[in-house]
């Protein structure tokens, strides 16, 4: 086997993160909020062999959301559930650092972590979207900026208490009535601009030391804090040559702070549509895009531009100017959009459209998709793939027909390495923070 | 079938409530932290047809707290796990609402609750201990009579996103494109004193409408708190004059809200020790008690009264003078710890085995401990018990042996009466606000 494999994570949706895609003849209306729809897919997930399943997360709703985002499971209860019903396959999750306690956000994460024997992982993000505020009575949504100053303070608080107890702190002496060793029992003292932690956190840590941590926002801040903190990033891109350079500046933004190539994975998310030949493939992505309507994809459009209502301007002329609008939200797919409007004179209509139902470059034959997924692997671009569902079946169909022909080619695994995430994603355990104090030597 | 059934709920908890459990041969070291653990003692609840299984929870610990306090799964994880391979029974945890924003309390229960198709409970406390307030960044520890005014609205907070959808506003009409009907979604725009909560939730109601919601205060504003906005209450007691008095008090002031006895039921916790002979079951007790040093009963004392440092003072006289400390932590426990001490002239030495090692008033025969629980539930000193394991096997024993006495003489069921907790527990599904201001003459 050759020494560098590819690394493969499902992410699940529900009735889907595409708008129209509940309306699908083979879709579950109650996908989000099925255990059992849940359970199959990750089954599915891990029976191909992947490393993970991962589940995304927001924090406001109103009456134009995906239909997804309006009724679903809270993404850490989830994640627990499938501890008990999945054996091999790591769990990540979406949580946001602006609304949410680092005491708990450890607490919770350390508990998957232990429920699952070592295969979580946090998916930190910084919530972009404004209404978040509102449900959780701040004054204002953070600006950018602030945001991820205060993503950076929790990281690393949450990592502390992770710390709390070393590995070897649980003696369990029964004869002697000695159940740990207080001098392996650390007390955190954070005194931060935005925290003040005191610690130890109530839960040890797990076979893989902490949860592996996922960063997913593509701006400048956000690949920072991953360059620096993740073990992971999670990134969007239609062509390879966006990919790799987004690759390159990731992994040497990585280096500046001194970790290896190794030490921080990419993973592109793709939308992966399979048939047996390029004429089914094609088929099944109209299909799909025939069920969206012109005013959801507007809706779409808006949420991406904290709920703006694109409905004011004519549809069939060029994209309007709106000014700054989106900087503050999703910015670097709002960056994206407009510059991709502007670039290829795009009308409103053109825009929606491709915005609710973008066309991936993964399109085609198994085999087709096997190459793609390998060029991009092989020539830096990513190094794994986070494979989101956009047809009904599209899991499925990607363990069934495209990982048997990257395990042909030696790309990727045909049994677990390890039953933890790490393990499996190559990445070392880390070390507890005191042990290493004491032993620097080992 | 009698009209009037008995409840009961199994206490988990790991290495154990009591400070020396986890030093007994037959417990397993890892307990606190091993889902296997959880998963056997629920199935075996559940074989005995228990109601619920509930998991309590703290958010402080020091190097001088109960080894099960130390390291344990946060209990909203663990319920989550245990919704995918468990069946029927309830799943009831601690959440407290001094250190926990209403809007993720909401969104996690309420995922439990579909993951578990409506079996999830909510016990709602105020968190005892003045040292969470150094894990979550605020300044001083709230109060008792503060910290009971922020549960109450927390919890309306809560109730009030809870019903955020009305039981039809799903339609999933596929052909329409029409997922919702959004005359069915509301926003609830909770602008309070402690908390401004926009809304609405992103999860919608499950078959019981909503989480059951117990409470765990036996002090006045706790007592008062269940009256008037629980479904259930746990407490402890360790006569039957004083269950008796108790149960009559919260009964008559839930009544004084308008509210039917049966609406909220009452839970003592209790320990039974069952053993095949009278003296099997005291042996069994003593085996346990023994376990305990005279230095860990003094620690664990300390623990109710704000860890307060006992060893300073002689073990031989009379139990000391220690002010008001106690009133604003565990406030119910310490007034009768003290009380007791002053009453019956007990030396210190005698108050913290007596703390550490509770001698239960259900040891006993299975008949012995059966004749006990009825005359409790039929006496009106008890609904239900919150069954604690205070030895090993504790849980095991009872329901092999009491349970089926029992069912044979007619107080508990012999199958589950429904699939959702407020189902077995007798308890309406409460009505969605919205659609009862509309049709209010359902």
């Amino acid at each position: 086997m050759p020494s560098r494999q590819l690394k493969l994570g499902a992410n699940l949706a529900g009735v889907g993160n595409s708008i129209s895609f509940w309306r699908h003849p083979d879709v579950p209306i109650d996908a989000s909020v099925s255990l059992d729809f849940y359970k199959k897919q990750a089954l599915k997930a891990e029976e191909g062999k992947f490393d993970l399943l991962f589940i995304a997360d927001g924090l406001y709703i109103n009456e134009k959301s995906n239909p997804h985002f309006l009724n679903r499971f809270e993404p850490l209860t989830l994640l627990s559930a499938l501890t008990a019903v999945t054996t091999n396959i790591g769990l990540v999750a979406t949580l946001s650092t602006s609304y949410s306690e680092p005491f708990t956000v450890a607490r919770q994460f350390a508990s998957i972590d232990k429920l699952s024997g070592g295969r979580a992982g946090w998916n930190v993000v910084t919530s972009p979207l404004e209404g978040s505020s509102l449900n959780f009575g701040k004054g204002e949504h953070p600006n950018h900026a602030l945001r991820y100053e205060i993503a950076e303070e929790h990281l690393g608080v949450v990592k502390g208490l992770w710390d709390s107890w070393e590995d070897d702190a649980f003696v369990g002496d029964k004869a002697n009535g000695v159940f740990f060793d207080p001098g392996k029992l650390h007390t955190l003292h954070h005194k931060g601009t935005h925290f003040s932690v005191q610690g130890p956190l109530n839960v040890a840590r797990s076979k893989q030391g902490y949860p592996v941590v996922f960063q997913a926002g593509s701006s400048v801040p956000g690949k920072e804090l991953a360059a620096k903190s993740a073990d992971a990033i999670y990134t969007a891109h239609e062509t390879f040559e966006e990919a790799q350079a987004f690759y390159r500046d990731v992994k040497a933004r990585a280096a500046a702070y001194g970790r290896k190539p190794e030490d921080i994975l990419i993973f592109p998310g793709i939308g992966p549509i399979v048939g047996k030949t390029e004429e089914e493939a094609e088929r099944k992505y109209e299909e799909i895009a025939g069920l969206v309507t012109i005013e959801q994809a507007l809706n779409y459009l808006g949420r991406y531009f904290e709920h703006f209502d694109f409905s004011r301007f004519p549809l069939d002329e060029p994209f309007p100017d709106i000014g700054d609008l989106g900087t503050n939200s999703f910015r670097s797919t709002t960056d994206k959009i407009k510059q991709e409007a502007r670039e290829q004179g795009l009308t409103l209509r053109q825009t929606a459209l491709r915005a609710s139902t973008p066309r991936t470059a993964f399109i085609g034959t198994p085999e087709q998709v096997a190459d793609r997924i390998q060029h991009w692997f092989e020539g830096g671009a990513a190094d794994g793939f986070n494979i989101r569902t956009v047809v009904p079946g599209g899991l499925a169909d990607f363990v069934d027909l495209v990982v048997p022909i990257l395990q042909q080619r030696g790309l990727f695994r045909t049994e677990y390495e390890s039953a933890t995430l790490r393990g499996n994603l190559g990445l070392a355990v880390p070390r507890n923070r005191y042990t290493a104090e004491r032993e620097p030597a080992r």
